[in-house]
Protein backbone atom coordinates (compact mmCIF):
# COMPACT_ATOMS: atom_id res chain seq x y z
CA UNK A 1 0.00 0.00 0.00
CA UNK A 2 1.31 3.70 -0.80
CA UNK A 3 1.04 5.93 1.69
CA UNK A 4 -0.54 9.30 -0.06
CA UNK A 5 -0.63 12.62 2.37
CA UNK A 6 -3.42 14.96 0.18
CA UNK A 7 -2.98 18.46 1.28
CA UNK A 8 -5.93 20.88 0.95
CA UNK A 9 -9.42 19.58 1.90
CA UNK A 10 -10.67 21.14 -2.01
CA UNK A 11 -12.48 20.29 -5.47
CA UNK A 12 -8.97 18.35 -6.36
CA UNK A 13 -7.70 17.16 -3.01
CA UNK A 14 -11.58 15.50 -2.41
CA UNK A 15 -11.13 14.02 -5.79
CA UNK A 16 -7.80 12.52 -5.50
CA UNK A 17 -8.21 11.10 -2.49
CA UNK A 18 -11.53 9.65 -3.36
CA UNK A 19 -9.84 8.34 -7.12
CA UNK A 20 -7.06 6.90 -4.74
CA UNK A 21 -9.30 5.07 -2.30
CA UNK A 22 -11.52 3.77 -5.80
CA UNK A 23 -7.92 1.90 -6.68
CA UNK A 24 -7.54 0.07 -3.00
CA UNK A 25 -3.68 0.35 -3.72
CA UNK A 26 -3.52 3.32 -0.31
CA UNK A 27 -3.77 4.35 2.48
CA UNK A 28 -4.76 8.15 2.38
CA UNK A 29 -4.57 11.16 5.08
CA UNK A 30 -5.63 14.43 4.78
CA UNK A 31 -5.11 17.64 5.90
CA UNK A 32 -6.94 20.72 6.10
CA UNK A 33 -5.77 23.76 8.32
CA UNK A 34 -9.40 24.75 9.33
CA UNK A 35 -11.48 22.20 11.70
CA UNK A 36 -14.36 22.72 10.08
CA UNK A 37 -12.85 20.93 6.69
CA UNK A 38 -11.36 18.81 9.13
CA UNK A 39 -14.43 17.65 10.20
CA UNK A 40 -15.61 17.52 6.62
CA UNK A 41 -13.01 15.34 5.46
CA UNK A 42 -14.09 13.05 8.28
CA UNK A 43 -17.24 12.92 7.95
CA UNK A 44 -17.32 12.21 3.99
CA UNK A 45 -15.08 9.27 4.76
CA UNK A 46 -12.35 11.07 2.27
CA UNK A 47 -9.17 9.35 4.24
CA UNK A 48 -8.47 6.55 7.18
CA UNK A 49 -6.90 9.99 9.20
CA UNK A 50 -8.23 13.16 8.39
CA UNK A 51 -6.22 16.37 10.92
CA UNK A 52 -4.84 20.13 10.72
CA UNK A 53 -1.70 18.26 12.51
CA UNK A 54 0.52 18.39 9.27
CA UNK A 55 3.20 16.46 10.48
CA UNK A 56 0.45 13.80 11.44
CA UNK A 57 -0.18 13.51 7.90
CA UNK A 58 2.67 14.04 6.10
CA UNK A 59 5.15 12.20 8.24
CA UNK A 60 6.22 8.93 6.87
CA UNK A 61 4.49 9.42 3.48
CA UNK A 62 5.93 8.11 0.64
CA UNK A 63 3.59 10.45 -1.81
CA UNK A 64 2.11 13.88 -0.93
CA UNK A 65 0.04 15.98 -3.08
CA UNK A 66 -0.27 19.71 -2.44
CA UNK A 67 -3.73 20.64 -3.31
CA UNK A 68 -3.96 24.54 -1.89
CA UNK A 69 -3.92 27.53 -3.85
CA UNK A 70 -0.40 28.49 -5.33
CA UNK A 71 -0.23 31.40 -3.37
CA UNK A 72 -0.74 29.11 -0.07
CA UNK A 73 2.00 26.73 -1.49
CA UNK A 74 5.72 27.89 -0.09
CA UNK A 75 4.48 28.39 3.29
CA UNK A 76 3.33 25.15 3.83
CA UNK A 77 5.88 23.70 1.54
CA UNK A 78 8.17 25.29 4.19
CA UNK A 79 6.06 23.61 7.38
CA UNK A 80 6.32 20.12 5.98
CA UNK A 81 9.32 19.71 4.55
CA UNK A 82 11.35 18.76 7.96
CA UNK A 83 8.74 15.84 8.27
CA UNK A 84 9.59 14.24 5.21
CA UNK A 85 11.57 11.19 3.81
CA UNK A 86 14.51 11.79 1.50
CA UNK A 87 12.27 9.63 -0.80
CA UNK A 88 9.30 11.16 -0.26
CA UNK A 89 7.53 12.28 -3.62
CA UNK A 90 5.90 15.96 -3.21
CA UNK A 91 4.25 16.92 -6.44
CA UNK A 92 1.33 19.82 -6.58
CA UNK A 93 -1.86 20.40 -8.87
CA UNK A 94 -1.35 24.29 -8.97
CA UNK A 95 -2.19 25.91 -12.74
CA UNK A 96 0.91 27.92 -13.07
CA UNK A 97 4.40 26.13 -13.38
CA UNK A 98 7.03 28.24 -13.67
CA UNK A 99 7.03 30.47 -10.74
CA UNK A 100 5.16 28.04 -8.69
CA UNK A 101 8.53 25.26 -9.10
CA UNK A 102 10.55 28.31 -9.17
CA UNK A 103 10.02 28.68 -5.68
CA UNK A 104 8.80 25.02 -4.46
CA UNK A 105 11.73 23.20 -5.49
CA UNK A 106 14.66 24.87 -3.23
CA UNK A 107 12.23 24.78 -0.37
CA UNK A 108 12.01 20.74 -0.53
CA UNK A 109 16.05 20.48 -1.86
CA UNK A 110 17.88 18.50 1.29
CA UNK A 111 14.09 17.75 2.32
CA UNK A 112 12.42 15.29 -0.24
CA UNK A 113 12.12 14.65 -4.01
CA UNK A 114 10.25 17.21 -5.85
CA UNK A 115 7.92 17.35 -9.31
CA UNK A 116 5.34 19.62 -10.61
CA UNK A 117 2.17 18.42 -12.05
CA UNK A 118 -1.09 19.84 -13.05
CA UNK A 119 -4.20 18.00 -13.23
CA UNK A 120 -6.47 19.21 -16.11
CA UNK A 121 -9.35 18.46 -14.45
CA UNK A 122 -11.53 20.74 -12.39
CA UNK A 123 -15.31 22.32 -12.45
CA UNK A 124 -17.02 25.54 -12.02
CA UNK A 125 -18.02 24.38 -8.38
CA UNK A 126 -15.45 24.19 -5.71
CA UNK A 127 -14.95 22.40 -2.23
CA UNK A 128 -15.14 18.82 -1.11
CA UNK A 129 -18.80 18.51 -1.82
CA UNK A 130 -18.11 18.91 -5.80
CA UNK A 131 -15.55 15.96 -5.14
CA UNK A 132 -15.71 12.46 -7.33
CA UNK A 133 -13.81 9.92 -7.80
CA UNK A 134 -14.36 10.01 -11.26
CA UNK A 135 -12.68 13.19 -11.70
CA UNK A 136 -9.42 12.53 -13.64
CA UNK A 137 -10.73 9.73 -15.86
CA UNK A 138 -9.28 10.47 -19.25
CA UNK A 139 -8.22 13.36 -18.03
CA UNK A 140 -4.40 15.37 -19.43
CA UNK A 141 -2.44 15.57 -16.45
CA UNK A 142 0.99 17.38 -17.06
CA UNK A 143 4.45 17.12 -15.22
CA UNK A 144 6.67 19.49 -15.04
CA UNK A 145 10.07 18.02 -14.02
CA UNK A 146 12.93 20.92 -13.53
CA UNK A 147 16.81 20.07 -13.79
CA UNK A 148 16.74 18.74 -10.28
CA UNK A 149 14.30 15.45 -10.89
CA UNK A 150 15.30 12.13 -11.92
CA UNK A 151 13.65 10.09 -14.21
CA UNK A 152 12.23 7.76 -11.44
CA UNK A 153 10.70 11.03 -10.00
CA UNK A 154 9.01 11.30 -13.73
CA UNK A 155 8.06 7.82 -13.54
CA UNK A 156 6.68 7.42 -9.87
CA UNK A 157 4.70 10.89 -11.05
CA UNK A 158 3.60 9.39 -13.96
CA UNK A 159 2.59 6.06 -12.30
CA UNK A 160 0.42 7.84 -9.43
CA UNK A 161 -1.31 10.26 -12.35
CA UNK A 162 -2.50 7.38 -14.08
CA UNK A 163 -3.70 4.92 -11.45
CA UNK A 164 -5.88 7.94 -11.06
CA UNK A 165 -7.23 7.90 -14.98
CA UNK A 166 -5.44 10.54 -16.17
CA UNK A 167 -3.75 10.94 -19.47
CA UNK A 168 0.39 12.05 -18.68
CA UNK A 169 1.89 14.05 -20.86
CA UNK A 170 5.80 15.64 -19.85
CA UNK A 171 6.69 19.08 -20.31
CA UNK A 172 8.45 21.99 -18.84
CA UNK A 173 7.63 24.65 -16.22
CA UNK A 174 7.97 27.70 -18.58
CA UNK A 175 6.36 25.75 -21.77
CA UNK A 176 3.69 24.18 -19.68
CA UNK A 177 2.89 27.82 -19.05
CA UNK A 178 2.60 28.94 -22.18
CA UNK A 179 0.15 25.97 -23.62
CA UNK A 180 -1.87 26.53 -20.60
CA UNK A 181 -2.24 30.19 -20.97
CA UNK A 182 -3.69 29.73 -24.35
CA UNK A 183 -6.03 26.71 -23.95
CA UNK A 184 -6.97 27.40 -20.24
CA UNK A 185 -6.40 30.36 -18.41
CA UNK A 186 -6.45 32.76 -21.49
CA UNK A 187 -10.20 31.39 -22.24
CA UNK A 188 -11.32 31.59 -18.61
CA UNK A 189 -10.39 35.04 -18.55
CA UNK A 190 -12.59 35.11 -22.32
CA UNK A 191 -16.03 33.77 -20.95
CA UNK A 192 -15.68 36.53 -18.49
CA UNK A 193 -14.34 39.12 -20.60
CA UNK A 194 -17.56 37.82 -22.82
CA UNK A 195 -19.87 38.61 -20.52
CA UNK A 196 -18.92 41.71 -18.77
CA UNK A 197 -19.05 43.02 -22.83
CA UNK A 198 -22.41 42.05 -22.91
CA UNK A 199 -23.34 43.54 -19.32
CA UNK A 200 -22.28 46.91 -20.63
CA UNK A 201 -23.11 46.69 -24.13
CA UNK A 202 -26.72 45.01 -24.08
CA UNK A 203 -27.52 43.77 -20.53
CA UNK A 204 -31.24 42.68 -21.31
CA UNK A 205 -29.68 39.79 -24.24
CA UNK A 206 -28.81 37.74 -20.92
CA UNK A 207 -32.57 36.93 -21.12
CA UNK A 208 -32.28 35.36 -24.50
CA UNK A 209 -29.40 32.78 -23.45
CA UNK A 210 -29.70 29.12 -24.91
CA UNK A 211 -27.32 26.33 -24.24
CA UNK A 212 -24.65 27.71 -26.44
CA UNK A 213 -23.80 30.65 -24.19
CA UNK A 214 -24.41 28.81 -21.06
CA UNK A 215 -21.63 26.35 -22.23
CA UNK A 216 -19.23 28.96 -23.81
CA UNK A 217 -19.28 30.84 -20.63
CA UNK A 218 -19.38 28.22 -17.80
CA UNK A 219 -15.79 28.15 -16.85
CA UNK A 220 -16.70 32.10 -15.60
CA UNK A 221 -18.29 30.54 -12.29
CA UNK A 222 -15.30 29.48 -11.20
CA UNK A 223 -13.49 30.57 -7.97
CA UNK A 224 -12.42 34.17 -8.77
CA UNK A 225 -10.16 34.64 -6.39
CA UNK A 226 -8.28 31.37 -7.41
CA UNK A 227 -8.47 32.66 -10.96
CA UNK A 228 -6.75 36.20 -10.52
CA UNK A 229 -4.01 34.38 -8.50
CA UNK A 230 -3.33 32.37 -11.90
CA UNK A 231 -3.73 34.83 -13.90
CA UNK A 232 -1.39 37.03 -12.36
CA UNK A 233 1.18 34.10 -11.79
CA UNK A 234 0.63 33.64 -15.63
CA UNK A 235 -0.06 36.86 -16.86
CA UNK A 236 2.84 37.05 -19.44
CA UNK A 237 1.28 34.66 -21.39
CA UNK A 238 -1.84 35.21 -20.62
CA UNK A 239 -1.51 38.61 -22.34
CA UNK A 240 0.19 36.96 -25.59
CA UNK A 241 -2.85 35.28 -26.13
CA UNK A 242 -4.94 38.08 -25.18
CA UNK A 243 -3.17 39.91 -27.95
CA UNK A 244 -3.36 36.96 -30.18
CA UNK A 245 -7.21 37.03 -29.93
CA UNK A 246 -7.52 40.89 -30.42
CA UNK A 247 -5.75 40.29 -33.66
CA UNK A 248 -7.70 37.15 -35.30
CA UNK A 249 -11.68 39.31 -33.93
CA UNK A 250 -10.11 41.95 -36.20
CA UNK A 251 -9.59 39.20 -39.01
CA UNK A 252 -13.24 37.99 -38.05
CA UNK A 253 -14.66 41.62 -38.34
CA UNK A 254 -13.51 41.89 -42.23
CA UNK A 255 -14.67 38.77 -42.94
CA UNK A 256 -18.14 40.13 -41.55
CA UNK A 257 -17.94 43.40 -43.80
CA UNK A 258 -19.53 40.53 -46.43
CA UNK A 259 -18.90 43.42 -49.39
CA UNK A 260 -18.13 40.91 -52.24
CA UNK A 261 -20.14 37.82 -53.14
CA UNK A 262 -17.17 35.60 -52.06
CA UNK A 263 -17.48 37.08 -48.31
CA UNK A 264 -19.99 34.33 -46.93
CA UNK A 265 -17.61 31.64 -48.27
CA UNK A 266 -14.59 33.36 -46.61
CA UNK A 267 -16.53 32.92 -43.65
CA UNK A 268 -17.25 29.47 -43.83
CA UNK A 269 -13.51 28.59 -44.28
CA UNK A 270 -13.02 30.67 -41.88
CA UNK A 271 -15.65 28.61 -39.23
CA UNK A 272 -14.57 25.19 -40.80
CA UNK A 273 -10.87 25.44 -40.20
CA UNK A 274 -12.14 25.90 -36.48
CA UNK A 275 -14.58 22.85 -36.53
CA UNK A 276 -12.18 20.77 -38.42
CA UNK A 277 -9.75 21.76 -35.02
CA UNK A 278 -12.52 21.74 -32.44
CA UNK A 279 -13.70 18.23 -33.98
CA UNK A 280 -10.31 16.81 -33.28
CA UNK A 281 -9.79 17.39 -29.65
CA UNK A 282 -13.22 16.28 -29.07
CA UNK A 283 -15.38 14.20 -27.30
CA UNK A 284 -13.04 13.85 -24.17
CA UNK A 285 -10.83 11.03 -24.32
CA UNK A 286 -11.70 7.68 -22.58
CA UNK A 287 -10.56 7.02 -19.22
CA UNK A 288 -7.76 4.75 -19.50
CA UNK A 289 -7.67 0.82 -18.34
CA UNK A 290 -5.68 1.26 -15.30
CA UNK A 291 -6.38 1.47 -11.64
CA UNK A 292 -4.90 -2.52 -11.55
CA UNK A 293 -2.58 -3.46 -7.99
CA UNK A 294 0.43 -3.72 -10.74
CA UNK A 295 0.14 -0.30 -11.85
CA UNK A 296 0.07 1.23 -8.13
CA UNK A 297 3.06 -0.45 -7.03
CA UNK A 298 6.32 1.63 -5.90
CA UNK A 299 4.96 4.63 -6.65
CA UNK B 1 -56.07 17.60 -32.75
CA UNK B 2 -53.69 20.00 -34.27
CA UNK B 3 -52.53 19.00 -37.53
CA UNK B 4 -48.84 20.09 -37.46
CA UNK B 5 -47.02 20.15 -41.00
CA UNK B 6 -43.27 20.19 -40.65
CA UNK B 7 -41.01 21.23 -43.08
CA UNK B 8 -37.62 20.16 -42.88
CA UNK B 9 -35.82 17.27 -41.37
CA UNK B 10 -33.19 18.50 -39.87
CA UNK B 11 -32.32 18.50 -36.31
CA UNK B 12 -34.77 21.36 -34.91
CA UNK B 13 -37.69 19.93 -37.81
CA UNK B 14 -37.47 16.04 -36.12
CA UNK B 15 -37.34 16.93 -32.69
CA UNK B 16 -40.51 19.44 -32.86
CA UNK B 17 -42.27 16.36 -34.59
CA UNK B 18 -40.81 13.82 -31.78
CA UNK B 19 -41.65 16.75 -28.97
CA UNK B 20 -45.19 17.58 -30.69
CA UNK B 21 -45.63 13.58 -30.43
CA UNK B 22 -44.86 13.19 -27.29
CA UNK B 23 -48.08 15.50 -26.31
CA UNK B 24 -50.60 13.40 -28.40
CA UNK B 25 -52.33 16.44 -29.49
CA UNK B 26 -51.14 16.98 -33.06
CA UNK B 27 -51.37 14.90 -36.29
CA UNK B 28 -47.74 15.24 -37.91
CA UNK B 29 -46.64 15.18 -41.51
CA UNK B 30 -43.34 16.31 -42.67
CA UNK B 31 -41.71 17.13 -45.44
CA UNK B 32 -38.22 16.67 -46.76
CA UNK B 33 -36.79 17.69 -50.31
CA UNK B 34 -34.43 14.75 -50.74
CA UNK B 35 -36.41 11.26 -51.52
CA UNK B 36 -33.48 9.62 -48.83
CA UNK B 37 -34.84 12.37 -45.84
CA UNK B 38 -38.41 11.12 -46.75
CA UNK B 39 -37.04 7.91 -46.14
CA UNK B 40 -35.68 8.52 -42.88
CA UNK B 41 -38.56 10.41 -41.67
CA UNK B 42 -40.65 7.44 -42.35
CA UNK B 43 -38.13 4.90 -40.79
CA UNK B 44 -37.62 7.37 -37.87
CA UNK B 45 -41.65 7.59 -37.62
CA UNK B 46 -41.55 11.30 -37.31
CA UNK B 47 -44.41 11.83 -38.70
CA UNK B 48 -47.78 9.63 -39.96
CA UNK B 49 -47.29 10.73 -43.31
CA UNK B 50 -43.94 12.06 -44.72
CA UNK B 51 -43.28 13.21 -48.36
CA UNK B 52 -41.85 15.52 -50.58
CA UNK B 53 -44.69 16.50 -51.98
CA UNK B 54 -45.33 19.80 -50.26
CA UNK B 55 -49.05 20.03 -51.36
CA UNK B 56 -49.31 17.19 -49.30
CA UNK B 57 -47.72 18.14 -46.47
CA UNK B 58 -49.27 22.01 -46.02
CA UNK B 59 -52.67 20.80 -47.47
CA UNK B 60 -55.20 21.73 -44.64
CA UNK B 61 -52.67 22.11 -42.17
CA UNK B 62 -53.45 24.19 -38.89
CA UNK B 63 -49.73 25.00 -37.74
CA UNK B 64 -46.61 24.93 -40.17
CA UNK B 65 -43.29 25.17 -39.01
CA UNK B 66 -40.46 26.09 -41.72
CA UNK B 67 -37.50 24.69 -40.32
CA UNK B 68 -35.01 25.00 -43.36
CA UNK B 69 -32.29 27.02 -43.38
CA UNK B 70 -32.88 30.73 -43.90
CA UNK B 71 -31.08 31.26 -47.07
CA UNK B 72 -34.25 28.50 -48.24
CA UNK B 73 -37.57 30.01 -46.63
CA UNK B 74 -38.24 32.31 -49.58
CA UNK B 75 -37.97 29.94 -51.94
CA UNK B 76 -40.13 27.06 -50.15
CA UNK B 77 -42.98 29.56 -48.54
CA UNK B 78 -43.47 30.73 -52.22
CA UNK B 79 -44.15 27.38 -52.96
CA UNK B 80 -46.59 26.65 -50.20
CA UNK B 81 -48.32 29.65 -49.89
CA UNK B 82 -51.62 28.83 -52.76
CA UNK B 83 -52.03 25.62 -51.01
CA UNK B 84 -52.78 27.15 -47.48
CA UNK B 85 -55.99 28.12 -45.47
CA UNK B 86 -56.40 31.30 -44.58
CA UNK B 87 -56.35 30.68 -40.81
CA UNK B 88 -53.34 28.80 -41.11
CA UNK B 89 -50.31 29.83 -39.01
CA UNK B 90 -47.05 29.68 -40.26
CA UNK B 91 -43.75 30.32 -38.09
CA UNK B 92 -40.20 29.47 -38.73
CA UNK B 93 -37.22 28.08 -36.18
CA UNK B 94 -34.71 30.72 -38.00
CA UNK B 95 -31.97 32.74 -35.51
CA UNK B 96 -32.29 35.47 -37.79
CA UNK B 97 -35.40 37.52 -38.14
CA UNK B 98 -35.28 40.94 -39.43
CA UNK B 99 -34.52 40.48 -42.92
CA UNK B 100 -36.00 37.11 -42.87
CA UNK B 101 -39.75 38.67 -41.37
CA UNK B 102 -39.43 41.06 -43.89
CA UNK B 103 -38.88 39.00 -46.81
CA UNK B 104 -41.08 35.93 -45.85
CA UNK B 105 -44.17 37.41 -44.22
CA UNK B 106 -45.14 39.58 -47.42
CA UNK B 107 -45.04 36.38 -49.09
CA UNK B 108 -47.66 34.52 -46.92
CA UNK B 109 -49.84 38.03 -46.78
CA UNK B 110 -53.38 36.74 -48.06
CA UNK B 111 -52.55 33.13 -48.12
CA UNK B 112 -51.87 32.39 -44.35
CA UNK B 113 -51.20 33.75 -41.15
CA UNK B 114 -47.49 33.67 -40.46
CA UNK B 115 -45.28 34.67 -37.33
CA UNK B 116 -41.93 34.48 -36.62
CA UNK B 117 -39.99 32.46 -34.10
CA UNK B 118 -36.76 31.29 -32.73
CA UNK B 119 -36.36 28.41 -30.55
CA UNK B 120 -32.97 29.03 -28.74
CA UNK B 121 -32.63 25.26 -28.14
CA UNK B 122 -30.27 23.27 -30.67
CA UNK B 123 -26.59 21.50 -30.66
CA UNK B 124 -23.37 21.15 -32.44
CA UNK B 125 -24.75 17.94 -33.67
CA UNK B 126 -27.11 18.10 -36.86
CA UNK B 127 -29.92 16.26 -38.66
CA UNK B 128 -32.52 13.88 -37.45
CA UNK B 129 -30.20 11.35 -36.12
CA UNK B 130 -29.57 14.21 -33.64
CA UNK B 131 -33.25 14.85 -32.85
CA UNK B 132 -35.01 14.35 -29.36
CA UNK B 133 -38.44 14.87 -27.99
CA UNK B 134 -36.60 16.69 -25.04
CA UNK B 135 -34.69 19.59 -27.19
CA UNK B 136 -36.96 22.41 -26.03
CA UNK B 137 -37.75 21.47 -22.64
CA UNK B 138 -36.94 24.73 -20.59
CA UNK B 139 -35.49 26.15 -23.57
CA UNK B 140 -36.45 30.29 -24.57
CA UNK B 141 -38.70 30.32 -27.62
CA UNK B 142 -38.94 33.53 -28.99
CA UNK B 143 -41.35 35.17 -30.98
CA UNK B 144 -41.00 38.02 -33.35
CA UNK B 145 -44.48 39.56 -34.72
CA UNK B 146 -44.53 42.26 -37.14
CA UNK B 147 -47.42 44.98 -37.19
CA UNK B 148 -49.25 42.57 -39.27
CA UNK B 149 -49.72 40.05 -36.64
CA UNK B 150 -52.72 39.92 -34.53
CA UNK B 151 -52.55 39.08 -31.05
CA UNK B 152 -54.07 35.58 -31.70
CA UNK B 153 -51.55 35.26 -33.99
CA UNK B 154 -49.33 35.44 -31.07
CA UNK B 155 -51.49 33.43 -28.64
CA UNK B 156 -51.62 30.53 -31.02
CA UNK B 157 -47.80 30.52 -31.58
CA UNK B 158 -47.35 30.76 -27.77
CA UNK B 159 -49.56 28.19 -26.74
CA UNK B 160 -47.59 25.74 -29.64
CA UNK B 161 -43.96 26.50 -28.24
CA UNK B 162 -45.61 25.95 -24.66
CA UNK B 163 -46.62 22.43 -25.18
CA UNK B 164 -43.40 21.22 -26.78
CA UNK B 165 -41.74 23.18 -23.47
CA UNK B 166 -40.06 26.09 -24.15
CA UNK B 167 -40.39 29.27 -22.24
CA UNK B 168 -41.92 32.11 -24.41
CA UNK B 169 -40.59 35.77 -25.33
CA UNK B 170 -42.00 38.35 -27.66
CA UNK B 171 -39.41 40.90 -28.77
CA UNK B 172 -39.61 43.00 -32.48
CA UNK B 173 -37.69 41.44 -35.18
CA UNK B 174 -34.69 43.85 -35.10
CA UNK B 175 -34.38 43.83 -31.03
CA UNK B 176 -34.33 40.02 -31.99
CA UNK B 177 -31.40 40.15 -34.09
CA UNK B 178 -29.41 42.69 -31.64
CA UNK B 179 -30.13 40.66 -28.29
CA UNK B 180 -29.36 37.26 -30.43
CA UNK B 181 -26.12 38.68 -31.52
CA UNK B 182 -24.79 39.41 -28.64
CA UNK B 183 -25.81 35.91 -26.72
CA UNK B 184 -25.49 33.76 -29.47
CA UNK B 185 -24.18 34.27 -33.10
CA UNK B 186 -21.44 36.94 -31.79
CA UNK B 187 -20.46 34.15 -28.94
CA UNK B 188 -20.54 31.36 -31.62
CA UNK B 189 -17.98 33.24 -33.62
CA UNK B 190 -15.96 34.16 -30.95
CA UNK B 191 -15.32 30.31 -30.11
CA UNK B 192 -14.17 29.97 -33.70
CA UNK B 193 -12.08 32.67 -33.42
CA UNK B 194 -10.28 31.45 -30.12
CA UNK B 195 -9.39 28.08 -31.61
CA UNK B 196 -8.27 29.51 -35.14
CA UNK B 197 -5.79 32.30 -32.73
CA UNK B 198 -4.50 29.05 -30.99
CA UNK B 199 -3.99 27.56 -33.88
CA UNK B 200 -2.08 30.50 -35.70
CA UNK B 201 0.14 31.23 -32.31
CA UNK B 202 0.42 27.92 -30.65
CA UNK B 203 -0.87 25.09 -31.98
CA UNK B 204 0.80 22.18 -29.97
CA UNK B 205 -1.43 23.45 -27.00
CA UNK B 206 -4.41 21.93 -28.53
CA UNK B 207 -2.63 18.40 -26.26
CA UNK B 208 -3.43 19.95 -23.36
CA UNK B 209 -7.18 21.17 -23.73
CA UNK B 210 -8.90 20.39 -20.28
CA UNK B 211 -12.69 20.60 -19.86
CA UNK B 212 -12.90 24.10 -19.94
CA UNK B 213 -11.89 24.74 -23.40
CA UNK B 214 -14.00 21.71 -24.70
CA UNK B 215 -17.08 23.31 -23.06
CA UNK B 216 -15.71 27.09 -24.11
CA UNK B 217 -15.37 26.31 -28.04
CA UNK B 218 -18.31 23.01 -28.39
CA UNK B 219 -20.29 25.52 -30.31
CA UNK B 220 -17.46 25.70 -33.06
CA UNK B 221 -18.29 21.99 -34.28
CA UNK B 222 -21.65 23.19 -35.18
CA UNK B 223 -22.75 23.16 -39.10
CA UNK B 224 -20.15 26.15 -40.67
CA UNK B 225 -22.40 27.22 -43.65
CA UNK B 226 -25.40 27.44 -41.88
CA UNK B 227 -23.35 29.68 -39.13
CA UNK B 228 -22.14 31.50 -42.04
CA UNK B 229 -25.34 32.22 -43.39
CA UNK B 230 -26.55 32.92 -40.14
CA UNK B 231 -23.41 35.77 -39.69
CA UNK B 232 -24.11 37.31 -43.09
CA UNK B 233 -28.19 37.68 -42.39
CA UNK B 234 -26.97 39.68 -39.08
CA UNK B 235 -23.49 40.98 -39.56
CA UNK B 236 -24.55 44.27 -38.28
CA UNK B 237 -25.25 43.25 -35.19
CA UNK B 238 -22.46 40.94 -34.49
CA UNK B 239 -20.04 43.26 -35.73
CA UNK B 240 -21.49 45.37 -33.03
CA UNK B 241 -20.34 42.93 -30.67
CA UNK B 242 -17.37 41.89 -31.84
CA UNK B 243 -16.24 46.02 -31.67
CA UNK B 244 -17.57 45.72 -27.77
CA UNK B 245 -16.14 42.58 -27.27
CA UNK B 246 -12.35 44.45 -28.52
CA UNK B 247 -12.97 47.10 -26.25
CA UNK B 248 -13.48 44.87 -23.04
CA UNK B 249 -10.43 43.11 -23.94
CA UNK B 250 -8.46 45.63 -23.80
CA UNK B 251 -9.33 46.58 -20.05
CA UNK B 252 -8.89 43.12 -19.16
CA UNK B 253 -5.24 43.42 -20.86
CA UNK B 254 -4.75 46.67 -18.17
CA UNK B 255 -5.89 44.56 -15.62
CA UNK B 256 -3.05 41.91 -16.51
CA UNK B 257 -0.74 44.46 -16.45
CA UNK B 258 -0.56 44.05 -12.34
CA UNK B 259 1.55 46.70 -11.53
CA UNK B 260 0.35 47.89 -8.63
CA UNK B 261 -0.31 45.82 -5.22
CA UNK B 262 -4.23 46.40 -6.09
CA UNK B 263 -4.04 44.68 -9.79
CA UNK B 264 -5.17 41.26 -8.13
CA UNK B 265 -8.08 42.44 -6.31
CA UNK B 266 -9.33 44.40 -9.80
CA UNK B 267 -8.97 41.34 -11.33
CA UNK B 268 -10.89 39.88 -8.83
CA UNK B 269 -13.50 42.39 -9.01
CA UNK B 270 -14.04 41.88 -12.72
CA UNK B 271 -13.91 37.88 -12.39
CA UNK B 272 -16.48 38.44 -9.59
CA UNK B 273 -18.76 40.85 -11.88
CA UNK B 274 -18.75 38.25 -14.77
CA UNK B 275 -19.36 35.37 -11.92
CA UNK B 276 -22.45 37.04 -10.47
CA UNK B 277 -24.05 37.71 -14.10
CA UNK B 278 -23.45 33.87 -15.37
CA UNK B 279 -24.59 32.34 -11.87
CA UNK B 280 -27.80 34.04 -12.46
CA UNK B 281 -28.47 32.87 -15.83
CA UNK B 282 -26.98 29.47 -14.97
CA UNK B 283 -28.77 26.14 -14.55
CA UNK B 284 -30.75 26.29 -17.64
CA UNK B 285 -34.35 26.61 -16.76
CA UNK B 286 -36.48 23.73 -15.95
CA UNK B 287 -39.15 22.31 -18.20
CA UNK B 288 -42.71 23.92 -17.80
CA UNK B 289 -45.78 22.02 -16.81
CA UNK B 290 -47.38 22.01 -20.01
CA UNK B 291 -48.63 19.38 -22.56
CA UNK B 292 -51.75 18.77 -21.19
CA UNK B 293 -54.57 18.57 -23.90
CA UNK B 294 -56.02 21.74 -22.67
CA UNK B 295 -52.72 23.86 -23.11
CA UNK B 296 -52.66 21.55 -26.76
CA UNK B 297 -56.60 23.15 -28.39
CA UNK B 298 -56.81 25.71 -30.64
CA UNK B 299 -53.20 25.88 -31.47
Amino acid sequence: MTKLAVVGPGLLGGSIALAARRTGNFTIRAWARRPEAVEELRAGSFAELASSNLEEIVHDADLVVLCVPIGAMPTLAREMAPFLRPDTLVTDVGSVKGPVVKEIAPIFDGHCRFIGSHPMAGSEQTGLVAARAELFDGAVCILTPDECCTSEDIERARAFWMVLGCQVKTTSPSLHDEYVAAVSHFPHLLASVLINAVEDQLPDAFEYCGPGFRDTTRVASGPTKMWAEILHANAGAVKKSAEAMIEKLREAITLLDFASAGSETQMNEFLTKAKARRDAIAPAPKPQAANTAKDATNL
